[in-house]
């Protein structure tokens, strides 16, 4: 360790020990937990006073910078180990810790994936050195012909695997989307899934905002605003769980159709449809190629894979291919996914889990019902999220108190005061009542 | 298979059925491989001649979209099995072929991958439930932590780990570092690497160049145009291959930290250095937190792995936090990575291949500057790829015959017709060596 001291400068020489030090942690040149040199070293090296030492060295542990181990002297202390604020003063960066939901709406039971059947697929594409090198930058075909034959047995999609392509995530494929189509304003639906009005508005792009009615988005707002793009999601509305009407879809079609627009239809959670059959998917139905299709693997696998697609149209297919657009994705995932569902792990696996998350929707939703006879719910017919309603209540002071999700972050009105999102994902039945129980509890009508 | 036919449009009933199947297996309703109804059971269900659906059956069977099997009947094709221009036609979608190199700078020899290494730590991490759900979206910190120490140790960077943040590629690190910055004008170099360029004008940001000397980018130019951000390559500059001085980097850095403009310090390859103490990074250097550094793994260890990461000063990590923006890599793919380099795995890595690349390097260049007097070679000490020149030709023509890359690929003005740059990195020592035999044969002077 390289100390040089000023002794004519202003500051005390404990501060300047003391600020050396520190440095040298936040900037790595002193590894977690390497030991530093003893105090009688560092007096003889320096020719200083035992107390200037001991004042620095003091400030440091005082900081949580160091730690000492008795009879062994000081180390450094691993940053990530201290709490927030310390390192937050220590390292000089503001960082702001992302709020922790009970029942958040984007996260699954871990337990729930057959992680055995997922390392020997892994295990096989890691062993391909085939797959070191970089493949087709659009996404690895093989995996575009599975969800190719998957959304089109399953969502009625209608396509050519060129016009599939691959992302890490819905807000990358939105991305590309929006820049293929030369950054168009677009008309959103309120409520909505706050990160594409996130995307939008790091895009610079215009938006504007259609009302969501109970079967779906006003499509008299959306011809109206006749933007260039509207983005809905038909099957499951996010977050208000509203199906939309087929009667709508057919009127959304023909006024892209007449009007050359794009409809984005984002297909998040279809899979998990738990009473009758879906309806066909937007892009099913389009006789125009006037919808950008758009889905994760995030709800029918797991979030942290990192794997979404889209189904451009065929202009805007070939606009992917001349802009070299690329997706992005490690190849070997890819190919991991693709194997799954080749081998038709997906399916069984949509099947056991659906019927898994049934139960639970059910349950949770019996037990409000019979149990609190003010709460509406919506949208629990389909997905992993639904809406509890408590009309005539504001529901700000309780769903912050107990960590749950106001409908405020979902609306750009007043609107959604007396909501809550809830998201059955994570947690067991058991465990949500329980939780809900105790937040209903503290709601005055 | 529906076929309805009108027997009174214009168009004749065996085009008809053409386009009807030809349709259904574009858009995905007739599966690959499926099995198509027999011409009698066709003629029956139609009630047509033979003639119309052999006539059907044989231009579809031209096409290749069907084929047939002796005694078994006709079946469709797949699609991906046809001709790019078969497919063309087929789907509609027109898709340019991406060129095919002979030597190309990115590709590395996929057998110098130790993947039994790989495969047994994939293993590891798809076996670890914990992973499933979403982590820390800038990146997981124990890869950030091995990260932080493998550049401090190796490229002398300095940083905390909550700067260093995680992507799939430096192109799209490039753009969310451009975001953060607000889109602001650039100086890039003059001959570099096309995917700068590629990526500001697609986000519609102002470029200018600055030529690159034989000691680096032309910092009286940088100076002079002083825009909000510069781009350089200062280990070994792509394409040329230079070193940026000591005396440019101090310059570089004295009018960044004056100016409050910041550098982008793209350090793609500068483990493979061959001979004498490489330089350390600009970032290493800087004392006004003003350079963004990249880096990628596509070279230290394979490039479809998908993975880069940069350091970013204070101000752009907490706008980094503050926008929320995310890295978009699995995280399964990032604890791989990161208990590779925990284990030290990485670091014998890029020994053991540095040897391997050093021989192949040397073995080609002393073969050329002792076979070909007219030649000359620069960047040869550093990375997977130098630039040969034959002063006095044009050799577009020739490197075009022998698919090598010319020089032109990299430029702005007419420079570098005499040049073709030569990725060593996939192909052996003795093939890279016939390659570029028959090339210079065929260069006349």
């Amino acid at each position: 360790m390289l100390i040089s001291l000023d002794k004519n400068s202003g500051t005390p020489l404990f501060e300047q020990i003391y600020d050396i030090i520190r440095q040298q942690i936040i900037q790595g040149e002193l590894e977690n937990d390497e030991k530093l040199p003893s105090k009688r070293q560092l007096q003889r090296d320096l020719s200083i006073s035992q107390t200037t030492i001991e004042n620095a060295y003091g400030r440091l542990l005082d900081e949580d910078l160091i730690y000492s181990r008795e009879k062994s002297g000081y180390f450094v202390t691993s940053l990530e180990q201290l709490e927030p604020g310390s390192r937050q003063a220590a390292t000089g960066i503001v960082r702001k810790k992302k709020k922790h939901y009970a029942l958040p709406p984007g996260t699954i039971d871990t337990t729930i994936v057959q992680s055995d059947v997922l390392k020997h697929i892994a295990r096989e594409a890691f062993s391909d050195d085939e797959l070191l090198n970089l493949g087709d930058e659009s996404g690895e075909r093989k995996l575009k012909e599975q969800i190719r034959h998957y959304l089109h047995i399953n969502r009625g999609v209608i396509c050519a695997t060129d016009q599939i392509f691959i992302g890490p995530s819905t807000e990358f494929l939105l991305e590309q989307a929006l820049y293929l189509m030369d950054h168009p304003a677009m008309t959103i639906e309120d409520p909505g899934y706050p990160v594409i009005k996130k995307v939008l508005d790091r895009l610079g792009s215009k938006v504007d905002f259609a009302p969501v009615r109970e079967d779906g988005v006003d499509t008299k707002t959306v011809q109206a605003l006749s933007n260039p793009v509207v983005h809905v999601t038909p099957s499951h509305q996010f977050p208000s769980g509203v199906v939309l009407s087929l009667q709508k879809r057919i009127q959304l079609l023909n006024h892209a159709g007449a009007a050359g627009t794009y409809i984005i239809e984002d297909d998040y959670d279809s899979e998990f449809r738990y009473t009758g059959r879906p309806l066909p998917s937007l892009q099913g139905l389009d006789q125009n190629d006037r919808t950008i299709y758009m889905s994760t693997f995030s709800k029918v696998l797991y979030p942290s894979l990192r794997l979404s697609c889209m189904v451009l149209p065929k202009r805007l297919a070939e606009l992917y291919y001349a802009k070299q657009l690329s997706c992005n994705v490690p190849r070997q995932m890819q190919l991991i996914v693709a194997r799954f569902m080749d081998r038709g792990y997906l399916e069984r696996h949509i099947n056991r889990v659906r019927k898994i998350y049934r139960t639970k929707m059910e349950t949770v939703t019996a037990w409000l019902r019979e149990e609190y006879e003010d709460v509406e719910i919506y949208g629990d017919h389909t997905g992993m999220h639904f809406m509890l309603r408590v009309p005539g209540t504001d529901l700000r002071i309780p769903a912050e108190k107990h960590s749950l999700v106001h409908g405020s972050r979902y609306s750009q009105t007043e609107g959604l005061r007396d909501t809550v999102l809830i998201g059955i994902g994570e947690k067991s039945a058991e465990d949500i009542m329980d939780i809900l129980a105790a937040f209903l509890g503290d709601v005055s009508p």
